[in-house]
């Protein structure tokens, strides 16, 4: 069949590093989208606190098909 | 007067060609929303099965005037 | 704690300039999202009539914090 | 021998679909410019009126070859 | 119709600030070019005497309809 | 399973459109390439006779599925 | 002469607009560096609170020449 | 030595996380390749299922020495 | 207030991963610069031994904050 | 005084390298316009015979000054 | 007729110059392909040593005329 | 070893030619920093005057080893 999807920007943060940053995303997005198809990395950054990363950001192209 | 548009990024798909992928993506999109004003191709691919092209696929931002 | 962050794409317009293009943009966004947190230009374009310019639009990605 | 080529921006505009929008575009420049050589898609985008396109529209940069 | 647009880069300076450079580039050219339709900003530069901008110098493409 | 992808470029070219340069690029890779999975267009381009296209030439990048 | 000429990247900020943002930067990197040549816009963004801006904050490239 | 370098793209995928889908696409470039020198990511994907990510795909550059 | 930031571009290395070679970059600026503030990855690339990497290498852009 | 400029592309070719591309790039340009006051490399190409580059080919932005 | 062609991605090296680096790279594509038709530069780097360079690396897509 | 790296952007000119420009950069650039280890071309420019090249100027990112 002949799908239409549609593609949101949403950024991800994490104490722990940028997969999570990721999945943090994908899983807030996931609860109010269903059919969440795919994603594309479109940045990581982070803010530093005395040194150290602080929080990761990764912000994600996320696809979901919409409904026929 | 001076409008305010939003626009959003949608990905057709067509057994025929780039162009039918374009306009099954704005007809979807025109279930929902009014006043859709213009459109921007970002990326156009495609499935292959058997070595033929079996899903054009095109990616458009689309932009609509919101209300006033 | 780790917020997630979504982005939309506004263009606003104005008569005056692109500053006031920008504002219009959010002031747009505000009437309907909390959280506005944050914008990027992405374009500066404008429509010109008799030699000048009728309307700056300036396209904006603005982000918001997602309900925890 | 070693030529020299100009490259203009020219944006053409078509009810049917993207390669009539280019082969318009062309046939334009066509009218005033000899020794056209190459042309490359810079951008494709269009208008929409009623849900549907109403005019596809392709920039194209053309080159062609300077008297020598 | 189905109308045909050619654009031109034009840089446009200004010793008031990025909006007067873009005004300054649109009037100049519309001294010799008439059916200026849109225009979108490329680059924002700017030279600089004892730190502080001198002239600030903002390079536009300029689109205008072709005559049918 | 975790395959692994390979995308090679491939330029087709046709004297009819731009869809059907595509066509013929993915119809050649399939002659000595198995698993042909998806193709992404980089670049639209055209060769130019006495002003009318006479050569399309598609550029795209075409993934296929190694062997595990 | 053959100059040398090295560019930094400074982000200024101002609860003006644009242009203020520019001349910040440009300030601030004055009070260290002599020989400041010009300037290039990198990005434009700007921190909202209230759902208006209450940072406008510009990127810029600044280049000097380095002493001969 | 005056070296020349060939550089393929592949992309490798993983259940885990984006260093190992980096880690098994060039295990499976290791296997046909010799002389494998540097990589170079150029894009991170993954597919969604059940709103969480199932493959991490991320498409590599990878430049290997060729015989002298 | 209106802060000024400057970003320098700092690439990090590590024998494990993507995120320590980031973290490797961070520790290192901070060993002489106060006021770190953010990060943005700018291109991850690697060398390759024997088939497997040897060394992540993360390039980054640092920005901090000018002393008022 | 508040000078405008245009710019235009023009690709010079050379049997010699691409230095020399884009003098003749520029001698031509002089051909016709006065007041040529910088130019800047946008790609550099070429085409090959029997395994040489038979032709260098240097694609450039040439600015001027357009008369007050 | 309609050829189809494919590109690859090369870098040479040199310890004269970039023109030398590319020439270096088509040389050693030419021992193995055939019908070697245009390149195009994509990156121009080096490596230095004792403040000077000692090796210029210019990478190249250089593409060719498969077989009909 | 893990390594750090840090690069500057450095633009030289000449009088001659672009890679006497690139090599003009790095000559300056190593009276002051030691451990310089590779270049890249960022940008081509160059000024003309009556007609002809007057400066050549590349834009280079140098990268040099921090200290461990």
């Amino acid at each position: 069949m002949e799908h239409t999807y549609k593609s949101i920007e949403i950024t991800g943060s994490s104490k722990t590093g940028t997969d999570d940053a990721i999945r943090n995303a994908i899983a807030k997005a996931a609860q109010t989208i269903t059919n969440l198809h795919w994603f594309e990395v479109v940045s990581t950054r982070g803010y530093i606190e005395d040194g150290k990363v602080q929080y990761w950001q990764v912000t994600l192209k996320i696809g979901f098909r919409l409904e026929d």
